[in-house]
């Protein structure tokens, strides 16, 4: 539908403009933002346009183009992600509160974890996640538990696919993977240290809604000597906080 | 650009669509989003599965359809409501801690008071905002602080319309307004009681960026009958480390 003579449709043009957005670079030009997405400049000012107008992009005194507050309120008023983080989110500040180091809420999304939450505090440590960030399901605490709880088909599809190294310590084998996941599935919960920097271990549970599925992974980053079991027990306790709420929501 | 036999653009059917999505209203059919989105139901069929295909709505198990993970992320990845909500969340937690009442962010969108965040604990009182919810500017406590910095061309828009009433005691006339937006100018907070509801009492200070503008109102809805010293002194102390955090990030 809606073709351009260029065969994409508009709804294409409209993501590839929103995905060149990222943490950095939150402010551009229209024609930065065309060359990015890799339309024509004419179709890129013209789709910028029609998107400032429909206040999905906003454009600031110096003419450069954002992403629009009616954009966050529509992609957040009616979403599921957003339930979900409302009914982590007292959870989250109590372990915050306790472990006082990052504590994360990841969910699956196209074979990426993707953080709905992150609390810090400002003398929390080292972490590269962010909100709306993603890392890699193998080489992450969230990702680990995220992936032991999925399907078989998605787990198939990582262990068969070539394992990135992120650190020296990101497990790039995949039978080694496969044990690692089984005792998951055993424990209920994982610890990985140096996984994605050598200076920090994640700690990291699954979260069960009101059906018993995995919705999402809990996890605090810690230094890489302190202790864990204090973690683990609060990520579990957190856990079933917010399973308890996700099945009050539900009836 | 890319109209419909209709005239309508696709990017405005696209965010007619989005915005059938309400909090109450998270999953539904596409005939009911072509019904409420007043799209002739083959097209809205034909742009819901666009949207699914684009990753920016999602089909549950019954082929019903929500909001899409990848909207969330890609309207939030390179947000500037993002940055302004994590620059605000840790000083957001030291309120909610000292106050322990629903504590709110809250910016200026469309005439009204958008709500970025909110705090709650599970023993905090009654409240009927939302994140990603809105309230009048005139009737909530946010709104008051957003209006009374805000342009004077919005303060006329404002004091010149009807002022709706959302409860008893909503300020309903414009002189009366006019005065408690001179006032919070002076003071640089609002004590709105019973504004929304009358059991409950809003409290809210400007939050500045590193230029002076202000760029939000930062509010704690306290039981109708508590002191409100200690939230004043709490919400200023937490504007002014946002206010320090947003300068660091201007350097």
């Amino acid at each position: 539908m809606a073709n351009s003579p260029s065969g994409d449709s508009v709804t294409d043009r409209i993501v590839r403009i929103l995905d060149t957005f990222t943490t950095e670079r939150t402010v551009q030009s229209a024609t930065d933002i065309g060359r990015r997405a890799g339309l024509p400049s004419a179709t890129a000012h013209r789709q910028v346009e029609a998107l400032v107008e429909a206040g999905l992009l906003e454009r600031d005194e110096d003419r450069r183009v954002r992403l629009g507050m009616r954009l966050w309120e529509l992609a957040l008023r009616g979403s599921h992600a957003l339930r979900l983080r409302q009914a982590a989110m007292p959870y989250m500040e109590r372990v915050q509160a306790t472990v006082r180091e990052h504590t994360q809420l990841a969910v699956l999304e196209q074979n990426e974890a993707l953080f709905l939450e992150r609390l810090s505090s400002p003398d929390s440590g080292a972490n590269i996640t962010r909100v709306a960030g993603r890392l890699p399901l193998h080489a992450s605490s969230s990702g680990l538990v995220l992936l032991a709880f999925g399907s078989t088909e998605l787990q198939e599809r990582v262990l068969t696919a070539p394992l990135a190294r992120i650190s020296p310590e990101t497990i790039t084998d995949a039978a080694t993977l496969r044990r690692t996941l089984a005792h998951i599935r055993r424990v209920g919960y994982v610890v990985a240290p140096g996984s994605i920097e050598s200076v920090s271990t994640g700690v990291a549970v699954p979260v069960r809604d009101g059906s018993g599925a995995v919705v999402a992974a809990l996890s605090v980053v810690l230094p890489r000597t302190a202790p864990t079991e204090g973690a683990i027990a609060a990520l579990s306790d957190a856990a079933a906080g917010i399973r308890s709420t996700l099945t009050a929501d539900r009836r």
